[in-house]
């Protein structure tokens, strides 16, 4: 089950590999039931991002899916072209969000915004294997 | 007329349709008015489609017609395009909302999201069946 | 862990108590998450009572109190005046919705409404009495 | 000016607070732009509080006032009354949202929701000691 200790190393963990990178994300984290367990801004984050990063990981658990592979499916003539507007406009639909797995099941998700798609991404992958 | 009786048969008809496909889905009914009815989220189904159920069942009502074939009409370029975003972003474009007729009236709708688009849409389509 | 099959019973409970009071109601289960599990509307319900149904069932659960009982502390002067805005609009401060408790833990929650304050509350309390 | 680790140890500050209580809280921090900075829901704190704890937040340092203090101004037929809409509905007028002051400028704010207002309002006032 997911718990603030573990969001924290989560969010830890992202904000190492982010360090490294060297581009400051908001980071948040889910739990099983796509409510927020905890939030991260690092200085110098883009503001706008805020709101990405905690509606990615909500969609990350919202469809037990990430946000990337999700996008794949929602392009202009896609099976689910269109999600975007569902759910209050919280559906983001480009890399950042990953579902957090145990023994099969998807039990919270990590949402990463602030720089690329690709850096958020990487960012996301190197948070959830905090988790434990 | 849709009856609560009715709905929850229609939703029963889906059901079975879901288990048979293996895939636990959200399933909405709305009457004549557009307005809920009934909802069933199966064990397991995603969060996300909890809305997107309530939400498909609506536009299929909304404008007597499928979502699939009301998706048809509303990728970029086409007569319908940016429609995903009137009635405060409640219209889906994509497979899984049905329009339920009777003598070629509708007179209501179902809407079901937990699966992919041709897995929701065979749900719809099989949940339907079961108006009399 | 609330599950559709218990929902379903918690919803038929409360169908029989609404029969009993002759009041048509709207009835909406949430689970642990405060997400929608289930929901009916019963033949002739009001239909400004969907969305308060369902609102007040995650409220219920959203605050692990009763409507009722948080209404109380809500009025002009209250501790929790001007909550209901909060949540998006979500947060209902009159009779109906009302936790599911067990071992001492709130596990979900019904929502109620369609008819009096009274009415609304006497029909959740009992549709609770199904959980097991 | 406002850090991710000075947020971070506002927050640890409250979460001692909140132990000491016994009850669980959501705790938010924003910056001087009234930008969510971090946040922490602790164990079995409540789910609607997480939206509250984070516009208590928003609301202190939006109006750089308590959110205690700006209720007193907005009960009904007060100066106020009436603000909690504006701001699409992230105005909030009771206990747990408190400025956080550098050299008489409001830098900040904490936001805290998850029990009695009185209970909130302890839990902001011991995190902004933290604040240095």
């Amino acid at each position: 089950m997911m718990t603030m200790e573990k969001a924290q190393k989560i969010i830890e963990a992202g904000i190492a590999k982010a360090k490294e990178i060297g581009q400051p994300m908001n980071i948040a984290v889910v739990d099983v039931g796509a409510n927020l367990t905890a939030f991260m801004r690092m200085d110098g984050a883009w503001l706008g991002s805020i709101d990405i990063a905690i509606n990615k990981a909500f969609t990350a658990k919202a469809f037990d899916i990430s946000t990337l592979e999700l996008g794949r499916n929602s392009q202009p003539g896609d099976q689910f072209f269109g999600i975007y507007v569902s759910n209050h406009d919280r559906v983001m639909i480009f890399a950042g969000g990953v579902p957090i797995k145990m023994n099969g099941k998807v039990v919270g998700a990590v949402g990463v915004s602030g720089g690329s798609g690709e850096q958020d991404q990487a960012v996301a992958e190197a948070a959830i294997t905090a988790w434990s």
